[in-house]
């Protein structure tokens, strides 16, 4: 717990005389100054000392050395995503998320640069990654137990282990613990061109299971569509495509789906309900499961969706399912998304920044700088 | 077949010359021309032409008498209510109905005249309902398979085993088939007037649970309240009075409810919505059925409602229920159910109206004349 807050809030030791009241730090002083156990170099880290807007309240400090204990790895972090949810949580927005002062991000991939006196599973030059993945991985260096470490191939591409978790997972999670899908099925989803999206068409089309993808209306929707029919996509409509009577006369011979993705809200989720399959004799109605909401709009339903056509609407959120002690499934699942990537059935596009201009790659992330690829930051 | 149309359109017979170009007619005549088994008496029926207006379209006619085959039952009708799906079927806006012409009405309760030669199941005397309820209980004597009748006690009230299966049946089925409940559980509704809001509190009651209820603003609420804290309601709240930030505050000792129902949507729903349980490290979010759509609004709900507070919305619908082979699991719950009531555990308010005034029971279902009890005709 101590050692955590170390980790987690670096900014400690630059307010020594107000921390100290607290009492835990004087102990961590203390732990330090008795030990002569193995130390981590020090640390950079991109630190917020309260919530609010990341461009503002972000910054780069210094954190110095820290035990390395008998059961615990130090890693040298390779590289580390920007993600949506990194900065709902230094926003202060997301509900789960550690209180300031912390260090930012939540997944990533690193090398062990030095093990614990006890640790048997890892060895120096490993690479590992956070899983489940944990707050605070925008440091160059993390001391933190073993079993926080799950060990991955050193040969699948860093940019690709930094970011396996977040996104893949919960696409392939999605996928496969919603409702019971058979090759030649179908699902529908809207946000198709985000980055779970397009993980989903690819996972989907591993599986024998058709794509109906929804995306915005936008310049250069021709080049879109041919991106994510490249990936695997059965079909591409843009929303306003999809102002027909019968949007399913559209299917052609594409079942109707049985489930549905949304990440966006407002109209684009109605399309998605639009879309699936309604009850009928024994056949139940199709589910729509919510794992986002960018356009910041309601889902709206009407009454008769749910008792007549017996649609279901839910939602999904990694970091719930993670919490239900799943560990070693979603471990299994990370090294299977991992496998795909190396067969070249997975990919997206991603931007490797340099961690000494993270304020560049930062505002990438925030869309200051019109629409970016996901911005994984290199150390 | 022909035999229904028989039943189900008895205007048939009204317009010989342009049904008999169908050869269905000539046959039934042909039939029972040729036929000296036993006959029914001839029967009167509310019967429609075309879907439309039900205080338009309905008319009282005359159906001549039928053959009651060896396997048949002939019932005469003691009384059939009118239930807002009836009205919706004759509209035309509901989507399973018989096409016109068609008698109306789909549950009641009558008393057998007679049986064919085979029927050993009932006998003169009997006092049975449809079960699963059919079409084409408002007429005064029908002729069906003895499979369609379930046989009720005599000693039951007349106007509960006419109205024990579209809304009672719902609210046992809405409490014990969506979301697991045990003693000291608590639900949430809105609609809580209406027979199936009241049937849930009576229901719940009986096993223990707390229901919490929300019904619209309007006067004379604090009698309404009375009403429904008598039947059993734990807490009864208008729509301005959960206007809170916090509605949860209001729970007292209560649990949040896991399971919600709304027939009303709009803003109605929402309040069941806010509400329910939320996820807490494994327990999962709360469910919410929406049976109804009184207001005529539609359900809206955040994304982080579904992503973050794990709630999930579908529907209930007793005929897709039916449909999926529980007859005769069905039969078992309307005993329970017509049990309750001779127990004096399950009641709500009916007004009898006779068959030949059924213009002014009709008018008052249609709430032509303000706020009326459930009408039941009595034939």
């Amino acid at each position: 717990m101590l050692r955590q807050l170390v980790m987690h809030a670096p900014r400690l030791f630059n307010y020594p005389s107000r921390r100290l009241a607290h009492g835990g730090c004087s102990q961590i002083l203390i732990t330090r100054a008795l030990s002569s156990a193995a130390m981590s170099p020090p640390s950079k880290a991109i630190v917020y000392d309260v919530h609010g807007p990341p461009d503002t309240v972000t910054k780069l400090v210094e954190v110095p050395a820290v035990e390395v204990k008998e059961k615990e790895v130090c890693v040298k972090m390779l590289a580390a995503p920007i993600n949506p949810s990194d900065i709902n949580r230094i926003q202060g927005v997301y509900p789960v998320r550690p209180n300031p002062p912390a260090v930012g991000g939540y997944e990533g991939v690193g090398e062990v640069l030095s093990v614990g006196s006890s640790v048997t599973s890892l060895s120096p030059g490993d690479w590992v990654i956070p899983s489940p993945p944990s707050f605070g991985t925008w440091q160059t260096y993390i001391v933190k137990n073993e079993n926080v470490w799950h060990k991955v191939e050193k040969g699948v591409p860093m940019e690709y282990a930094a970011t396996i978790t977040v996104n893949p997972l919960t696409a392939l999670l999605m996928l496969e613990h919603c409702v019971p899908l058979n090759s030649g099925d179908a699902i529908v989803q809207n946000g198709a061109t985000s980055m779970v999206g397009q993980c989903v068409i690819q996972l989907a089309k591993s599986r024998g299971i058709h794509s109906i993808n929804i995306i915005r209306d936008r310049p250069g929707v021709n080049e879109v569509k041919e991106m994510l029919k490249n990936l695997g996509a059965d079909e591409v409509f843009t929303e306003s495509e999809l102002e027909v009577k019968n949007v399913k006369s559209l299917l052609g011979g594409i079942p109707e789906p049985a489930l549905g993705f949304n990440c966006v809200g407002g109209n684009a989720a109605s399309l998605v309900l639009k879309f699936l399959s309604e009850f009928i004799l024994s056949r139940q109605g199709g589910t729509m499961v919510t794992y986002g909401g960018m356009s910041k709009k309601p889902v709206t339903v009407s009454t008769s969706s749910f008792i007549f056509k017996d649609l279901s609407l839910r939602g999904f959120w990694l970091q719930k399912w993670l919490s239900t002690d799943k560990a070693e499934e979603s471990r299994g699942m990370i090294d299977r998304l991992l496998n795909l990537v190396q067969e070249g059935k997975l990919k997206y596009k991603m931007e490797l920044a340099p961690f000494d201009d993270f304020s560049t790659a930062l505002d990438k992330a925030l869309g200051k700088l019109g629409s970016q690829p996901k911005q994984v930051i290199k150390f």
